[in-house]
Order: C-alpha cells, then structure tokens, then sequence
C-alpha cells in the first residue's frame, strides 16, 4: 500500500535494534483517514473471505482493526492485558513476549466473546517475530474457532514471523513489508 | 442517546461497588456500528466547535476516539501508559488512578502530538470519578493547548466527576446518563 509506504519513509524514525516508531500516525497519534485506507485495502485483500470477527490486541491494534471493521460489518475483539478488576468471566489466555518492551504479559480474551465455529480475523499493527500473532492464534485455536487471514499493517520482513506464518499455511496480508533498514533509510520488498 | 441506553439495559453487567461492565459492545467486544452512531452523536453535540485534534486514553478509548474522529476529520492522540522502551521523545505526563484496576498509573503524550493553541475535543468511554478527564486537561493544559469539549460514552449521573466538570464550565456530553443502579436495573437521567 504506497500511502502507508510512502508515510513510514517521510515520518517512521528507526531507533537502535531495527525498532520503528511510527507514532506520529499509527499507534500514538493516529492518522484516521490513512488508517481508513488501510481498512479498504485488508477488506479488498479478503474480499472473498467469509469473516465472523476481527481479533486484535491492545493497545496499538485497537484503531486499526475498529477502523477495518466498518468494512467487514463485523463486531472486533481485542485481547486485553490481564489485569483489570472488572474481569469476571472466565478466560483464555496465553503469554506474549514482548521485545519492545522487553517483557512477558498474560493477555487474555473473556470466553464468551470467542466461540467454537467462528472464522476470526486478526489484525495488528506490527509483525516481527509474530509473537503477538502466534499468541492470537493459540486465543483462537484453544476457542476452537479459525482464522482465516492476518492483516498486519507494517511487517519487518527480516524478522522470522511471516516467514513463520506463511508457512502454517496462514493468508497473512501485508500493507508494507520492510525487507532492509539501512542509513540510506528504509526499503520495502 | 437511545440505542446506547437500550444496549445498556440490555447487555451491560452491573457488578459490586456500582460498577458497570459493558464488555459486550464497548470495551473488550466493540459493536463498530453503534460506535458509528456514538461519533455521529459526537459530531451532532459539538457541530459548532473547532476541533483540532481528539485526546483519550488507552485502551478503551481509543475505538470510539477513532471512529469519531471521522466525523471531525482530525487526527486522534491517545495518552499512554508509561513504560514502552520505544519512547524517545520527550513527554507530557500524569498520574491517574483508576478505581475498576484500583491503582495509579502514569500516563504520557509525546510532546509533539499536544502543541500550544491547539483546540482539542477528549473523547471517552466512562465518566465516573472524573479521574482520567481530569488526567487528559492536565496533559492539555500542560502542552498550553484548550480543551473545547468532553464527549463521554457512558456517565455515572450519581458519582461527582460529571458536576465538578461541568462546574468548571467544560462543555461536557455524555450519551448516557446512569441516575441510579438499583435491583430493578439501570435508571437513565
């Protein structure tokens, strides 16, 4: 998606350790018309796939897949941080490693909001390793529904995620895939 | 606004210490399409307002603040909880208590994303206490910008949060009003 492409080389800042921030459109402020293009495209990507819910996590996918989702006129679902006092259903759960925070967190989904035969969606801001995916994934797989597509917004793709994704057999869909951060600045396959 | 409030009645969960769970279409499960109507709503009350830019809160703000943000066509800032390694730039932050997790969080905007002068609407889904609000004016007064406006989803009518902001003369509206929990249901104001 040339718009997004062309956003992340005028305004990403790369950081030490092939860290990307974007935060002047995607997951701080947020560019809501660029955000809305970016739902139009994952909606003519899987245009013919049949998709009951969009699964995301919080915070930075939040955005995106409510955006996405007033072209799939389906309802979203984001994984939250364990954590809150309000919870009282029961959960699925699993642990996301984070490496830009540096740490583990429990992120679950209440029981009810993912259902055995429902065909999920999963849309998130960033692949690198994918840890954030593979942990949607298990939400899904231990609901016994199915994903039927990944939308990412930005992958690296010199990180193994999509690699590993693609792999599984996952129609993982891509906006912009990073393929080199050098100091002459950033490539894209 | 009605279709809000029958949701409500309908679907919300009301737990111990007056607290109100509406994680079937607002903060964990999001109906896109009655937050459609919610922006609408947004855009309805403050039509008259110069809006630059929309101000909330991770992570259940930040559904609704997006899809509003359409109606303004402006971008949305969301305030984050501290602690990413990404964060560079130099921020503005506060501290929020949060009676649903029962502690204090700093939270932080990157300085660029609040400027002096800029004319901002903070959008949220639940007024109680006031405590997040008064966290983002703080940020806003900070950055030397004007809040023009509070857009809130749901209001507890029967917590001090909503008086002690319309007292200090913010154009405050929320599109429900809870006057009174009771064993009978939920009472709109």
């Amino acid at each position: 998606m040339e718009a997004l492409k062309q956003r992340i080389r005028d305004e990403a800042v790369v950081l030490k350790g092939n860290l990307i921030k974007v935060d002047r459109f995607l997951n701080h402020q947020l560019d809501v018309g660029l955000i809305n293009q970016m739902g139009e495209a994952f909606k003519q990507h899987f245009f013919s796939t049949k998709v009951d819910k969009i699964l995301t996590i919080e915070a930075s996918g939040i955005a995106i897949a409510a955006i996405t989702a007033q072209y799939f006129d389906v309802p979203v679902v984001f994984a939250k941080k364990a954590g809150s006092r309000v919870q009282v259903d029961s959960v699925y759960s699993t642990i996301i490693h984070s490496y830009t925070k540096n740490s583990d967190a429990t992120v679950v989904v209440s029981k009810p909001f993912l259902n055995p035969g429902e065909r999920i969606l999963i849309i998130d801001d960033f692949l690198a390793e994918g840890q954030a995916v593979k942990g949607l994934l298990d939400l899904v797989n231990q609901a016994d529904a199915t994903c039927v597509g990944v939308g990412i917004a930005i992958e690296k793709g010199f990180q193994h995620g999509g690699k590993e994704l693609r792999s599984m057999g996952i129609d993982l869909f891509s906006l912009a895939i990073i393929a080199e951060i050098t100091s002459d600045g950033i490539r894209f396959d």
